[in-house]
Formats: C-alpha cells, sequence, structure tokens
C-alpha cells in the first residue's frame, strides 16, 4: 500500500491566492514566517521538529499531468498558471530552527522568502508536518521528564490519527526523549530501536497462560519479556512467569528480562510484583508499565513509589491526549519589491494575534558562567548585537526591562535552501535527540516545570518594536 | 513527495507472535474482533469508517526485501518464517459493518478470520485506519448535528497530525456530514467538493483591502467569497467588499457569493454584518464564519441568533480535540482447531474490559411502524431470530428486559473478503456520507443529543449471553 502523492495535499485557496498573484503578474518576493502564539499543556516549552520531512516536500514538490488536469477542471485556473505548476521547482530560500530544540511563542520556527507565488503554495504543508511533530516531541518531553530518567517507549501506533501520525508520531517521540518506539516501521526507517513485547492475543491463543509463556521462553529466550495480566497479575501471570523463568531460562543460563502489567493497580502490582521477583531470584527482572499513562499518571506512580523500570506511553503520548492541537501559523512578514523590504503586519482586535512585521532572526543570549540561556530576542535580520551588554524589554510592559551582561550569543535559525537548493544536511534521528537532549539541559528547570511554568523571555529587538509600533500607529 | 510502503506500519510485536505461532506450528483459524468501549465525547452513538482503507491494505499487503532484510536483522526470526512472510498474501475471510454506519460500544465492527499467523499481523493498520477515521468522522456528525441544518465545511489540515490524518480525516468528516473540504487532494481523490476562500496573506499581499478585495473579484468574479477581518471587519472589511460588489460584480450582473468573519465576536459581527449586507442590496450573500469552532462554538452562536450561512470548521474536528482517542481494540475471540471453534475470552479485573467471546455476528431490530431503530443484539454467528417477538435483556442488570415486536432485523457485517478475494465494493464517498445520513436517521433523537444522550440497547443474546457467564465461571 502506498500512499499518493502529496502536492495536492494544501487547502484549495492556497491554488486560488497563487493562480491569483500569477495572473496579477505579481513578481514581488514574500517573506512568510511559521510561528506559535502558545505552548500545549501550558507547558512552558515546546520542541520544534519536522525539519527533515519538510525538505522532503520541497525537494519533491512537482505537479503530474492528473494534478493539473485536476485543477484545470476546476474552470478557474489560467492555462498559463498551469503551464507554470507543470514545471514548478521552488526557488527560494529558506532558514529555519533545527529540529529538537526548544523554542518559545512568537519566534521564526521557519523563514521562507520565495516569490509570493511559490512561497503561498508551500503554507498547508509546512504546517501539517511541523505542527504535528513539534506537538508529539512536546508531549512527549513532558513525559519523559515525567519518569524522571526511566525509560519511556512510544506504543501508540494504533491510537494515532492515521498511518503518517503512527510513523511520524513515532519520529518526533524518538526527538522528545523516548528510547524507542513499537512503531516497526519508524525503527527501520529512522534507524531507532524497535520495542515490544506481547499482546493478549498470545496468551490467550495457548491453552493456558504457562503453556504461552513456555513457547514463548522458548523461541525468544533472550530479551524474554512476559505480559502477566491476561487472567490475574498476582495469583497467575506472575506466578506462571516465574515458573518458565525457572525452567526455560535458568538451564540455559539467562536471565529474564521483564515482565509488562497492563492493567490493575499500577502502583500497588509494581511493589508487590517486585518484592515477588527479588524473593524468587530475579531482582534483575525488570518491570514494564502500560495503560493509558501520561505525564500526570507517571508522576502519581512515581510519588506513590511504584517500582518500575520502563514506560510505554500510548494514546495519550501519540494525539497528545489533554491538548492535541499545534496552532503553528504562516504568516506574511514582509514583501520585497524592487530590492526593498515591505515590512508587512496582521492587525487583530485580539492583540495576542498581532504579527511581527519584517525579515527576522531569533537569537538566544547564554550566560558565559552557567551556559544556561537567559533570553531569546527576536530582531531584524540585520540587526547586530553588542558584545559586552544588552537591554531586553518586555513588549507589552517597556517598563519591565533587564540587563543581560556576560553572555554569547547563537542565531537560533540556520539556513536551509538557498535559491532552491538545499545547503543542510539533516542530522540522524539518534543525533537529534540527542542534540535536543543537550539542548533541553540549557533551559532553566523553572521553565520546564510541568505545571505553572516560570515565562521564559523572548522579547523583541529595540529596532523591531519601534517598526512595529510605528506601523500599528499609522 | 511520495510515502513510503506501510507493511512494516506494525507494532513490533505482531511479528515476533506471529512468527511465535509459525515456528510453534500453529494452523489454527483465529477470529478476531475490533470493537470500541466507549463513545468519545460521552456522545451517544459512533460512525464507523475507513473500511475502504482497509481494504486497500490488505490488498496490497506484501513485504519487500529491504523489509525482510530489516527483519533478519533483528537475528529473531526463523528463516522459514521469513520466507513466508515474502511470499505472503491475507488468505482469510473479513466481515465488516459498512462504512457510515452508526454503532455502538462493544459491537463487532469488523471481524478476522484467518490463520493466526496472518491475522495477527492485521492488528496495527487495521485499528489505525478505522480508529482514526471513526474518531473524525463521530466528531463533525456531533458537529454538524450542532449546526441544525447550516452547511460544515471542512477547514483542518494544517492542524492534522501529519499528513495521512489531513486527508482521511478529511475524507471522514464529509462521511459524517462535512459539506465539503479545504484539502485538495481529498477533494480529487474522492471526488467531493472543495472550497476555500483566502488568506489574510492576500489581503495583506496588496497595498490595501480594497486593491485586494478588487483584484480578487475581477480574477474571481464567480463564487466571490472575500475575508474581512484582516484588519477592521466592520470598519474596513465589509465596506471594502461592498464597494467591489458594486464597482465590480454588479456591472457584470454577479452577485456576490459570501463573505467570512474569522476572528472577533461572531455572534455579534454576524448580525450586524447581516444588517449591512442587507441594507446595502446584498441580502443574498452568505456570511461564513470560522475561528476554532466545535459542537459547543456553533450551539451558543446559534442560541445567540448569529446571522450564519456556513460555518467552516478547522483544528476542534480534524484532531476531535475535546476527545482525540478512539479506542477501538483487536482481540482474540475465538480459534478454529479442526472445524471446531473454541471460544477465546479476556478477563479482567475491570469487569468492562471482558470480552464477548466466540464467533458473532449483530443484529439491528428496527419497528416495522416507524422504522426507527429499536436495539441492536450481539449474537452468535449461527443464531436463527424468530419473526415474531425477542427478548432482550440487560447484560449487568438480568433484570431489565424487553419485548420486542412489529421489527425487522437486519445484521450489520456484511461479508468483505472470502478466502482472501475481495468480495464487496466500496461505495463511493458521496454514496456512503448520503448513506450515513439515512442510517443516523433511523436512530431516536435522544440517543444522538450532544450531552447526557439517552444509552442505545446493545444487548447479547440469551445464547452469548450462557457461554460467556459459563466461561467466566470456570
Amino acid at each position: 500500500m502506498k500512499h499518493e502523492n502529496l502536492e495536492l495535499l494544501a487547502d484549495f485557496y492556497e491554488f486560488t491566492m497563487s493562480n491569483g498573484y500569477f495572473v496579477k503578474n505579481n513578481n514581488d518576493i514574500a517573506y512568510f514566517d511559521i510561528f506559535f502564539r502558545k505552548v500545549p499543556d501550558k507547558g512552558g516549552y515546546v520542541i520544534v521538529c519536522g525539519l527533515e520531512q519538510v525538505i522532503d516536500f520541497i525537494q519533491n514538490l512537482k505537479f503530474d499531468e492528473e494534478d493539473i488536469s485536476y485543477l484545470r477542471n476546476q474552470g478557474i485556473f489560467s492555462e498559463e498558471y498551469l503551464e507554470y505548476l507543470k514545471n514548478f521547482k521552488f526557488t527560494g530560500d529558506i532558514w529555519a530552527i533545527p529540529e529538537g530544540t526548544v523554542v518559545f511563542p512568537n519566534e521564526p520556527l521557519l523563514t521562507v522568502k520565495a516569490p509570493i507565488v511559490e512561497a503561498q503554495l508551500l503554507e498547508t504543508m509546512l504546517l501539517t508536518i511541523i505542527n504535528h511533530q513539534s506537538l508529539i516531541a512536546t508531549k512527549t518531553s513532558r513525559i519523559v521528564r515525567a519518569a524522571k530518567g526511566i525509560p519511556v517507549m512510544e506504543f501508540g501506533a494504533r491510537r494515532a490519527h492515521g498511518t503518517s501520525a503512527a510513523i511520524y508520531g513515532a519520529r518526533a517521540a524518538i526527538i522528545g526523549g523516548a528510547c524507542g518506539t513499537s512503531c516497526t516501521l519508524t525503527a527501520q526507517k529512522f534507524n531507532v530501536p524497535a520495542s515490544g513485547t506481547m499482546a493478549h492475543s498470545w496468551i490467550q491463543s495457548f491453552e493456558n497462560e504457562y503453556e504461552a509463556f513456555k513457547a514463548y521462553a522458548e523461541i525468544y529466550p533472550n530479551g524474554c519479556t512476559f505480559l502477566i495480566d491476561t487472567y490475574n497479575t498476582l495469583d497467575s501471570g506472575l506466578p506462571n512467569a516465574i515458573k518458565v523463568f525457572n525452567e526455560v531460562l535458568k538451564p540455559k543460563g539467562i536471565r529474564p528480562a521483564a515482565v509488562r502489567i497492563d492493567s490493575g493497580d499500577l502502583a500497588y502490582l509494581s511493589k508487590k510484583v517486585r518484592k515477588i521477583l527479588d524473593d524468587s531470584g530475579y531482582p534483575d527482572c525488570k518491570i514494564c508499565v502500560t495503560n493509558s499513562l501520561d505525564e500526570y499518571l507517571i508522576t502519581s506512580l512515581l510519588e506513590q513509589k511504584a517500582k518500575v523500570d520502563s514506560f510505554g506511553v500510548g494514546e495519550n503520548l501519540i494525539t497528545s491526549k489533554s491538548d492535541p492541537v499545534f496552532g503553528g501559523v504562516y504568516k506574511l512578514a514582509a514583501l520585497e519589491k524592487d530590492g526593498k523590504i515591505i515590512p508587512k503586519i496582521k492587525i487583530s482586535e485580539n492583540t495576542d494575534k498581532i504579527t511581527n512585521p519584517s525579515f527576522k532572526k531569533v537569537c538566544r543570549f547564554y550566560s558565559k558562567d552557567t551556559n544556561f540561556a537567559l533570553a531569546d530576542v527576536i530582531m531584524l535580520k540585520d540587526e547586530k548585537i553588542k558584545e559586552d551588554d544588552y537591554e531586553i524589554f518586555d513588549e507589552h510592559n517597556t517598563w519591565k526591562r533587564k540587563k543581560l551582561v556576560n553572555y554569547y550569543v547563537k542565531e537560533l535559525q540556520e539556513k536551509i535552501f538557498e535559491n532552491g537548493k538545499l545547503i543542510y544536511k539533516s542530522p540522524s534521528l539518534s543525533e537529534i535527540a540527542l542534540y535536543s537532549k543537550k539542548d533541553l539541559g540549557t533551559i532553566w528547570e523553572e521553565v520546564k516545570r510541568l505545571n505553572n511554568p516560570q515565562k521564559y523571555y523572548v522579547d523583541l529587538s529595540r529596532n523591531l518594536y519601534d517598526l512595529k509600533n510605528n506601523m500599528l500607529n499609522r
């Protein structure tokens, strides 16, 4: 089963607008920013991802005869535009914040600079990819932080919103800190560990639980993990598991890997199971728990001192159940006519929805002493930063100022495409996950708190603030 | 951009279990049921869908060299099994309830009968597809019902969980009653209307709003719809729209289609806009509203007598935001050894999680007088139903009985595959949507209520109840 081409995965209005620009001979260069306004789950930070798939999409974006003929049949597109689409190739520049980076509201995660006819066409797919993966990486990061070092595995494929949600949700989960996934395709495609144990159907398909465990241990003696809750965890599952450990594995000198508990009171059962395993000579046999876990349940289990060695997390992770919408938007920030940049702004009665105009960059200030991130400043692309001190201020309460000293600065966006040519190499998934973990290490704990996190400083430079304010006053 | 093959989109344990059955020479025929335990959003019913994509997956399911080599590299699969996978072809039978049908908890939506080695491999993909599409169709149905006949369009691609969530979420939305989608690919692929207006970027890309509307009306005079909230809906957007209606469309004798409002107080603004349009000679110009709508906001807008002719619904529909997990499961119901069916049951301390054993069917009883559905009964596959009267009873409160009379009965599942051969033709998407609307018309209003719906009767036949109870007592 193959998926179809995805070039028509765009809101229909992208095509009507693009055709409109074309017909009106609009040759302006547009600058579009992708940014989001609020962190899911009232969290303090987001892990951005999806860039590798964005690159893949843009590099392979072309329209075939079937697409053209479909659009022609709508009866509203000019033949010249359809001819243009037939030979479509992205010719612009793209800057993006690398995958796995910790980001905050209003920061341009990705900036497209391209003829407006082209740039408009990218909107839907770029948002779909980045919104989805950033959502799942961020949710996973919360769950992994709640687990306080105990490994978290992604087990959600069956509850994902369709096939690409399963595949790329699992990818994002790895970036967010999951140590493995049950999704075989993601494991294969991105070279990360596939994990899994057995389903209840395995147990049910045998005469009894003991036979089921025995057969499994004979086939897979190494890394042997039994699901022990099919009939009764303490009265049946665990005794049968230990019996098979003793009868099948012990004579071969093989240690069992783990038991999995998928129902019941996980705090209580895990402690009971731990004690019995220890007393039976299996203190090294791990306990994996699953069953609609999330960051709150994991926190509660750990507070109750549940004896858990790994968490398998499914539906609440893969759908980001408690907040399943990541609201990234694609907004026009500037037009370039004859080499001159004209900043654009979207005004709204809701002041939060007002956009930051012009061609911008985001700089992160780090303390030279601690290497912790101090603040981010969104500024005009060509702004220089003094090396010695920098005053930041709150956009909505400009009297709130703070002087940064003894810092070094990193520009967050990197250049990805130049004149349509890819000039960036995506790291491997494991590299991205490692980078993300390091990056998260530069953020204050208070910002990463699950509940009521401290708000990280994301300010506008004086130049950008003045530009925006002048535009609003006009 | 093409998606990869999806045959490895399976939890890794499907392969380890399947290999295990193979190695142990388990030639049993397994019966697996897909069912769900609770309706999302505490609603009263679910619209099942996804069957067309399930069929597509099963018909094209094969493993290529790359897949085999990946599995071989895991070091745990037998060479004979890998050889078997290389020539894999589904050889079993499948029954399913047609897409668009109204279904209820615990009903077998789909039943797979196949050698257990095969049947196990289907689990993840079947669940991923059916869970996703049934979730979105059900959510859409709620939203459409809240809209009380005012058309609802699906506008969610950018907030969908990745590409297939956008494509097939839009498909499911059409089944759930949406009259169109903004997703061009879904519209093309399934031959349904693509709808869309313009984004704020169109307006911003011109000198001013008036010029933007004028240019648009010149290019697309027919079906002209303006987004009027970019700067200020009442002070700028609407006057500019009317000016362009008068200057560009009127001289050509063309009526404008609509204006769209995407922010602000939609109840207030829609009434103001309606009045001004009417007074300006455009009582036929429609008003479309968008902005994080869902069934509750739509209910509230209509209670406030908002003047709305169509709703565009995005993120809350395409993610089923208020309840984004549809918990369909794939459970072993029976094994067939040497032609004899051996019922299987999964016991749980949580009584709701106990499964219904054996090879089953679902029958829906309709009143001959009203054609309304009276009750569903899950029964053993070979059970006959008396024509004159039938007593149903509540599984958990067996004293609650009800005699059905004057009914006709429909078996809900249809046969889809027979010995691996497809014997069912999927209807077109429009046909499914029409069928679903009719099917919903046979369900009492009380069951379809958004809040605190009446629980529809889904009972077990006496035979199935006795079988289950005997198994539990053993």
